[in-house]
This record gives C-alpha cells, sequence and structure tokens, in this order.
C-alpha cells in the first residue's frame, strides 16, 4: 500500500513543514489507545515546529527543535527509546542540513549524547568536517559539552517494548523533519536508534547525506525512513533533489518516483518541502507517522495510508 | 588547473579500467625520482587490473585487486602508508559497489585491517548492512578472520613521511579503481587513511557510497579523491550517474559538470568508467595520480594535467 500526498498548495506559503516518526507504523496493528498516543505526539511537535517558524525562526532551528523532541519521545526509535543493538546497547545517528549554503553535519555510533540531531550540527557548525563516528564523536561532544546520559538512560520500561514490537518488526521509528522558513531557506534533520539488534557498528542511511538526508534551497529538504541500506544504495534523498533539478519533476513526482520507482515495497517513506512551500510525503509500508503544517493553515497528522 | 580525459574510444571497448592514487600530487613539486616512482606503481596496478579483465576477470575482482596492491604500496595514503590523525594513530575508510546489483559495502574507521576495500566486499557480501564503522567493524574483521597488523604497521619511514608532506598538505593520496568487464558489468572501489591531523572519528566521502563511491551498470562506475566534505555536500558520485540517466551526459561531460561546476578549485578529482567502456578522468588540482586502459590497447598512466 502507498501514501502519496503531492499536491501543491493554493496559495504559496510563507513557511512550510513536515515531520515523520518513521514509516514501521501499522495503523490497523494498533489499538485506539496507542493510535491517539501516536497522534498526539506528532501533533505536539508539529505544533513546535510551527510556533518557531511562525515566529520568523530560521528552518534550521525548526527542524533542529523538532527533532529534538520526537528524540525525547519514547514512542520513537530515536534518542529516548532507541533499539537496542545486538549487545543489547544504543548507538544512534543523526544529520542535520541547511539549504541555503549545503552545510551539513552528521554523528553516527553515538551512545551517551541525549540529543544526537544537536551534535550533528555542531559538527556542521564548528568542524570543517561532515560526520564524526563512535568514540571520536563522544569526544567532540564532550569538547562541546552537549548533555550527555548513561547508555542505559536510552531504554524504555517494559510497556513500550511490548507496544513497540510490532512496529519495530515491520520497519524503523527514525525521526525527521524538513522545513521551509519564512526567508524560503530550507532545512532537513534526521535522527535514529537504528535497527533493532542490529550488527554493533552498523551504520544506516540516517547519517548518510544524499542518502537519509538532503536539503537544497535550489530544490527541496528531504528526511528519509526505512530500511537504511535501501536508502544508501539509491542515494535517495539526493536523488528526489536531482529529479527536480534535472527533470524538472515537482517535489510530489520526484517522491512518487523514488518511493515506488526505486525502492522496493515496503522498504519505507520520504519526506519533502520543495522550495516553494509544497510538501509531499509518501511511503510504500503500510503507514507512516507524520504530520505537516504550513502558513495558509494547512495542519495534519496522518498514520494510515 | 583542470585535466578532463573524456573522448569516447573509436571502438567499443570489451573492457576497461581507470584509476587513481589521489589528487593531492604536483607534478611540477615532484623530483625526477619521486615522478618516476609513482608513476612506476600507477602502472603496476593498473598492469594487475588490465590482466584481471583480460583473463576474464569480473569488474569487482579487477577493483579489488587493484585497490589492495595500492593500500599496500606506501606512496598512497591507503593501508600500508595511512595518513596520521590527530591523536597519532591510523583509521582507515573504504568501500566497494556492484553496477550489476547495486550491493554495496563499506568501513569506517577500522584501524588494524590490512585491506579496508576486502573488509568493505565482505559487509556487502556476508551482511545485510551496507557500512559497519570502528569497533564494530574490527569485530566483523575478526568473524571474517581477515589479515590483522598492529596499527603502527600502517606508519612509513621517514623518507616517505618527508616525500608525502608536499601531497598531504594539498590533498590526498586516497586511491580508487573503477572497472567495466567483458560482461559489461561495473564496478567500483575507493579506499584511504583519511585527512592527515584529522580529528579522531571523523569519516570522509571514501566509505560514503553516492558521495566518493558509486556503480550502477545503466550509467558508470565512478571513484572519487580529495576534500572528503565537498564530495559528500555534493553527492558527488551519485550526480555523475545521475547526470547520465536524466540529462544524457556522456560520462566525460557528467565528470566534467561536477569537477567545474560542483566543486570548488582545488577540492580533488574523479574518474569514472561508463558503460560502453568509455572513460572519464578529471580534476581540479594541479595534479591526480591515475592510470586507465582497456580492451583496445588503450594504457596510459599520469600525474599532471
Amino acid at each position: 500500500m502507498t501514501g502519496i500526498v503531492g499536491a501543491a498548495p493554493a496559495a504559496a506559503p510563507r513557511y512550510a513543514l513536515a515531520l515523520h516518526g518513521g514509516a514501521g507504523w501499522d495503523a490497523a496493528e494498533l489499538t485506539p489507545e496507542q493510535d491517539r498516543a501516536v497522534r498526539a505526539s506528532l501533533e505536539s511537535a508539529l505544533r513546535l515546529g510551527t510556533r518557531v517558524l511562525d515566529q520568523g525562526g530560521t528552518s534550521l532551528d525548526c527542524v533542529e527543535a523538532v527533532v529534538r523532541c520526537l528524540e525525547d519521545d519514547p514512542l520513537f526509535n530515536a534518542g529516548k527509546g532507541a533499539a537496542f543493538n545486538s549487545k543489547g546497547g544504543h548507538e544512534l545517528d543523526a544529520s542535520v542540513m541547511d539549504g541555503s549554503t549545503r552545510a551539513c553535519g552528521a554523528v553516527a555510533g553515538v551512545r551517551t549524547v541525549r540529543h544526537p540531531v544537536s551534535l550533528a550540527r555542531l559538527v556542521m557548525l564548528r568542524t570543517k568536517h561532515v560526520l564524526l563516528v563512535g568514540d571520536g564523536a563522544e569526544e567532540f561532544a564532550t569538547e562541546m559539552g552537549v548533555e550527555r546520559v548513561e547508555n542505559s538512560w536510552f531504554d524504555t520500561p517494559h510497556r513500550y517494548e511490548m507496544w513497540r514490537k510490532a512496529v519495530e518488526a515491520t520497519g524503523s521509528g527514525t525521526v525527521g523533519c524538513v522545513a521551509r522558513d519564512r526567508q524560503g531557506n530550507l532545512a532537513a534533520a534526521t535522527s535514529t536508534g537504528g535497527l533493532t539488534n542490529k550488527k554493533y557498528g552498523r551504520v544506516g542511511d540516517s547519517p548518510v547525506i544524499g542518502a537519509g538526508t538532503y536539503a537544497d534551497n535550489a530544490t527541496c529538504a528531504v528526511s528519509c525512513t526505512g530500511t537504511g541500506e535501501e536508502f544508501i544504495r539509491h542515494s535517495i534523498a539526493k536523488d528526489v533533489s536531482l529529479l527536480m533539478a534535472y527533470r524538472d519533476f515537482s517535489v510530489g513526482q520526484a517522491v512518487d518516483e523514488v518511493v515506488l520507482r526505486r525502492l522496493r515495497p515496503d522498504d519505507g517513506g520520504v519526506i519533502a518541502v520543495a522550495h516553494d512551500g509544497s510538501i509531499a510525503m509518501g511511503f510504500n509500508t503500510p503507514g507512516m507517522a507524520r504530520a505537516a503544517a504550513d502558513s495558509e493553515g494547512r495542519f495534519e497528522v496522518g498514520i494510515g495510508p
């Protein structure tokens, strides 16, 4: 089953954002209570991001704030609530990209950083590098003085584990956000705990610029979720951007193309916001936790098709 | 200064390959003796790759064999001779991609693996993952039983250090190879010790599929060298492939476009072989150690423009 939401807005919005909480959600499998809880979390993050943009904040501040909020929410597989790797611990990956300069930053395999997305932003701002991994990323976190937690802090209580079993069986609860601010600048961010029971040291698409995250003011900002290896293999986020740049696809057509023609069924989903503020959200899984809003009054949350 | 070698061969070759030993070489700075030594190394690796393809070997076997050979050569910044990071040790990155299936594998931040490119190939063949980093990649190396060395084994004697100073000041001595075999299958591989004095945990473009390495039978196989962060920011290897797919560029035009219009002057270089066996090698540095051969008798080695 596939959901594509790619229509251009009637009036060009002054700002727009979309977010996701992973493509592993099957709305049909959720109890009414669970469904309400996921929607409430998405709505609260959407409200936060909308407020940042409405008050004139940058798209970069917006995507970082939204992803931090989702990282703290144990419902999603990022930050608190991150999946367990094959050693029973947690390794977190995140990235962020500024579409106005194409500056970008990412971290992979961090173990004690409460908000990996913020460390990714510091890699972008404070180093000449793009990607720091493992112990080196941890050391950088110490240099930067970001908030640290014990690795076990990312554990979630049994009830959440039970809850999330169905989700993890079908995909990921990776989180991400894309935004266009009033100045017309785009930004994207993605954060994840990775695959449950993943091999120690495995890195998926979330911290890979061009695979799980991309942003370019000339085209769009993109964040992906799903079977990371497939997103890397096809450089999915970059492909969305270049379908717009090289083939004049709309953002909806571009997302449609990668979700339906590059990825395999059940691989995952993609959210994107274009330079003109139009939003596309596509997935080839039974559901994707997602939300979108813009300055023209759009404000919606969804899980199923 | 820029060198672009992108002409299509007169007859479509049955096989073709190109390799590089980094874009940090300034031919004008080398003594005649140094120039001869670099050319001899390139020629010997080219001869090895040509023999693999001539005997009907696969493009994947060819790129692995060539990159292993360059990894063992202390002249280049990959394997033996890898750059020192900011802690005085070595962390190596490599990747490989099969254009016929788009299967790919990569490792980053390995410290004791003699041939990182072969470990990358094992990630591709033996795991469901694409990228393993740090301790997890080391553990996987143990599982696979690949050849290990002490981290200090990658150190090179003083005379090599002196020699390589000029190179490292201007760029990298990353190595890579792209090939098309008699069956028409493409493959690419890249291996590096990364930037001299790089921050501990820093990962460049070499292990990032879509940035430093890409292969797709429908378009081309690509390997990059230079300021890794810029290659990640622009997903250079994938861009070359999509310029051919979406805009019908020849491989020479596509390499030209990314080297001259995406990258900044002095960022580095790109080698690529197209589905039809034509070869392109472009760089915007004073030189790139490189070599190319095909079944129609082409056999050439170069450093300067």
